[in-house]
């Protein structure tokens, strides 16, 4: 057993089969895994990365488990690996590659963490307990720790969720994680946190136009998935930096060096599939990597879904309480699509951006 | 003007010159060099950068400068700029290269950053605003800074320091930065949370070993000075894992894979310096990199020596606080220096060694 | 100037003008006052008083003028002044007595206050800074202290709000305080910690039960408006428990000593005034001060007309926040009315309520 | 099984002996004795209750039963009663009245509490309990709580300890409550927050001040145990208000207003006994209740005693610690005897003392 220190957990304990899987090399990649991307140029102080967050989630599923007895013990170490096959920056990427869930799956068939890991649970155990509600649920430990954690690291007010209230009333009956009618506002309270960080921190337009150039400096460098599956930051950036193609030293200088591109369009309007094909089109015929289009698919608000118990009775959260009804309807909100130029190209582009959609 | 949000002092004004100093090349790479080093090896949500701690820094000197406003203004951004000269994993490297406040200063005449400087300010005008108290004292902005961030960020719980009480405190007259006596709890409390750090964190021996075999790789790869004072982590790491050395290949997989070094010896009796340096030729001569000697030099405690005002007479601190003075008595008492091994010889150096100092 | 402290705000600094103000016994009174009434019940932690909530306004309405000079000095006066009026037990007895400002407006004209205060200010004067919007307006240094003090002393995690960011976000022009763009976040974490702090705390039923008892024991003791307007609550509980009537006593008792009647109706249907009136006389006739009715009246949200500066043009925060509007119209959901009744007869007035409204 | 919301220790869970026990009037009067006395008067926050730090008391007790199974059960509920015989205001009144744990004694022999007590536990089973380490030891659970909860509502910086790697390093052995090696930096955090309470807080002159006079009216009114026993504190700060004695009246007006007295002597240079006598005997002859001696006793340091286990050795924190050692012989640096007076007389007190004293 092995203790770990942890500011927002307290201590976390490390029963020996969650060593030897956190001492792979797989997952120590995770240490220079950040775990919200370039949201460190708005928030300098959001340098944590998805190896806390792991080893939180693991935690907070032990948590779980603690006033669930019945649930089956794999579920906890795949609440440890669940974000194991995250991309250098996390989500920043996985418009050019496959969903990290999918990395993930195939990072623990393959090395050292493979081996471990096949010492105890076959393949289909291992899948089978990844996508289990405890883990990637509408209420899960994933959620729990990553809000808490990112309102932490970014100073945000707007993460505080009453873990232990929650946690307390979650029962595993039926097949279904089910909220208990006294973590009704607790469970609320996480919805709202989520629903306050999203504008504040994970839509941030710094964070979102720095990644939108490092996805394109990215994309022109041509990093096969087979390479990229495994690289870490320092991989990545130090391949960048050292790139043949000068747009892509271009763009990581940039980056480097927080000189952003600029906002020609920040809109809530949706644009039609044909006009952003060919905006993009023609912007990249025109301007190359000086302009970027980033069209972020809209956010899912699954939480709403969480079953209650009230009464006896199993219902939906959107279902009892108006509060996260209003929450959904409001989920895309923030959303915002946007199209960032070169300080130096910028008036270029927005007068060729007016021809196009007006 | 603009708002930076820290999770420590809550928004940080930064005015139109700060943003300027910020802004270049030279300060944003602070980014990319961590505070506490290899600290996150022990303590994995220690993340922090230098970059955040500059401006940290650059806040509470702003503040002691609200309470006294004939501080001349250079002074507070001296203390933006105080670290300005870190090498990659801040204090790892320093046994090798010059310390960081000299790079520092040669960085400050070169570059973006020194051309913005030079507008406001000379060369010696800035030399003299580093050395100032409020920036490099007994109790200064700088250590107030960190010793509270580096107790969030590990989650340690005793780096709590009553910053608002110190800073009211402090006068500056007669040149010198002088603590008033309702000040003197929250300055021992400074002391304390310093003393309590040391054990906790700054000396902890995960980071230790992980720092020797660092400045190991480093010392191998033989990076000559013009070209270290300008790397940040990225630049670093990337070059040793792709060094065309083994060895320095090695030990930078090791550390990544958190596989470390085992102590051999870890004592807190001093050797004399010839013993040493025979330790060392002999140890280097038998077992190469894969052996390793950190002889840490033992921690100043200038503290102190802070000036007190009581009753109208200016005193040291440790005249008339006895806590201060036993804090002062036991500053070695932490202080170790160790040998440490890779595994598969931890057993044959322990031989070799009790043959050399018995 | 002298410095009080305080664990929301740090340190609160109170000029000469302050100190004289709270050193009178009207404002010392406010000390024996809990901010939360019978909320202790509940949340044993709650014993905070509007003493320190009276200071913590005071501290917000100089932060806002900190960023809004030319507001006039009055008003930080008044924001010390504005809770002054409080009966014991805060807003239990108001059903009973003359709402809290109207007793506050008496107060602040007799005794040392209405001496200290008219030194500087004229009646008419100071009932203009009470009204003012910095005290008494839809988004106010009241509502910011109370909600972040309430929920750190009851440790609910819902009052979480960016104090920092709302306040320098307030600027007051054209005879409003007006929330800039920028805050429109923190506004809106304002009204959410509100709608979460109702239902949890502030309605909370252990809460409202032992009010209605407190409340009936006041009603029957029959004490005048001048004796309780000065009274603190050891002058109330004291005269209660010496009380010449037996269910004063037995009220009394039973509240101190946590043995509170229980819900008959716990009911969100609101009942017609008619109905009402009857079942309070017939209650009444049939079983005294063994059943209790507890009728509230429906909260307010005025939060949701504070004005918002969006693109230079003055915009409802209902009209540019979809979250608000969502949230106002939530703002009954938690309202409930009830009877509640002794233990002993809890049946008995079951079947005598449902005779008369089925 | 009871949840009770705790802003220090999240939720204390209470099983249904406790609750009984909990729901006795004698332990439900600890509601209305506040845990520092009149501490309030210096640090307005602080209106927390011994009622808080029992609940919190047991909760830790709990936790180190958790890591020590072994101990008997009786414990944890000897940790939830042992305060229940604090007089009003806490320790203000131990000069005169037996020490508040002779008081409890009695207490849970008698009444409602003493009844529920007995279903399980003989008087002498529940003395031994009263006794244990866990309850009443160098480092205990008592000590624990009060330290962390009179900083979080004191807001004192100075009382933060890393409670969960304390309790996670006490192993019941050999009948003495052992700290283990890993533990070693979190009793000395224990250690340090309370040399630094003490000055800030315990021994805060106002609070001391304001004691004193409340003893005096006491001692003036002549309240004898069998009344003072169960007394809250409304019963007697309504008794004084309503003395027959004008002495007693004005003492109990000017604490309520916090017209305190002022110190003429405040000196940590003890005096000899007789002089003492000889000083309290003049200054009551010559000025009766407007001049008032306290003369504390001296603070002790029992957790210096306490047992680590330092390589499968018992030794005792202060052989191990230098730190703590030093604390020791600091420990009576703050302790301070004093002379006060009411303000009109406190010159002519001044002439008269220094006629006597020197």
């Amino acid at each position: 057993m092995k203790l770990v220190h942890d500011p927002i957990h307290g201590h976390i304990e490390l029963d020996d089969f969650a060593v030897r899987l956190v001492d792979t090399p797989e997952f120590q990649r995770l240490r220079r895994i950040t775990q919200l991307g370039l949201a460190f140029l708005a928030y300098p102080s959001a340098r944590h990365t998805r190896f806390e967050h792991s080893l939180g989630t693991f935690h907070l599923a032990k948590e779980i488990r603690r006033y669930n007895p019945e649930l089956e013990e794999g579920v906890i170490y795949a609440a440890l690996l669940h974000d194991l096959g995250h991309y250098p920056f996390s989500h920043t990427l996985e418009g050019i590659y496959p969903k990290h869930e999918e990395n993930m799956r195939w990072l623990i068939r393959h090395g050292e963490i493979g081996e471990v890991l096949g010492e105890r649970y076959s393949r289909s155990e291992m899948e089978r307990f990844l996508k289990h509600p405890v883990v990637s649920g509408d209420i899960d430990a994933d959620r729990m720790d990553y809000l808490v954690r990112d309102a932490y690291y970014t100073g945000a007010a707007y993460g505080i969720v009453d873990l232990e209230r929650l946690i307390r009333n979650l029962r595993w009956t039926e097949g279904k994680l089910v909220l208990l009618e006294k973590g009704i506002t607790a469970g609320q309270s996480l919805l709202l946190a989520r629903a306050m960080m999203y504008p504040t921190v994970y839509f941030h337009h710094t964070a979102r136009i720095a990644g939108a150039m490092l996805a394109k400096a990215v994309e022109l460098e041509g990093i096969p998935l087979e390479e990229m599956r495994r690289m870490d930051e320092i991989d990545l950036v130090a391949r960048l930096r050292r790139s043949e193609r000068r747009e892509v030293r271009e763009l990581i200088t940039a980056v480097d060096s927080r000189r952003l591109y600029k906002r020609v369009v920040w809109s809530a309007e949706p644009l039609e599939e044909d006009l952003l094909d060919e905006l993009r089109r023609e912007l990249e015929a025109e301007f190359g990597h000086l302009v970027l289009i980033d069209y972020p698919p809209k956010p899912k608000f699954e939480e709403k879904n969480a079953f209650v118990l009230v009464g006896g009775e199993l219902k939906r959260l959107s279902d009892v309480s108006p509060l996260v009804r209003s929450l959904f309807e409001l989920k895309d909100t923030h959303w915002r699509w946007g199209i960032y130029a070169r300080a130096d190209v910028k008036e270029a582009v927005r007068s060729f951006v007016s021809g196009l959609i007006g």
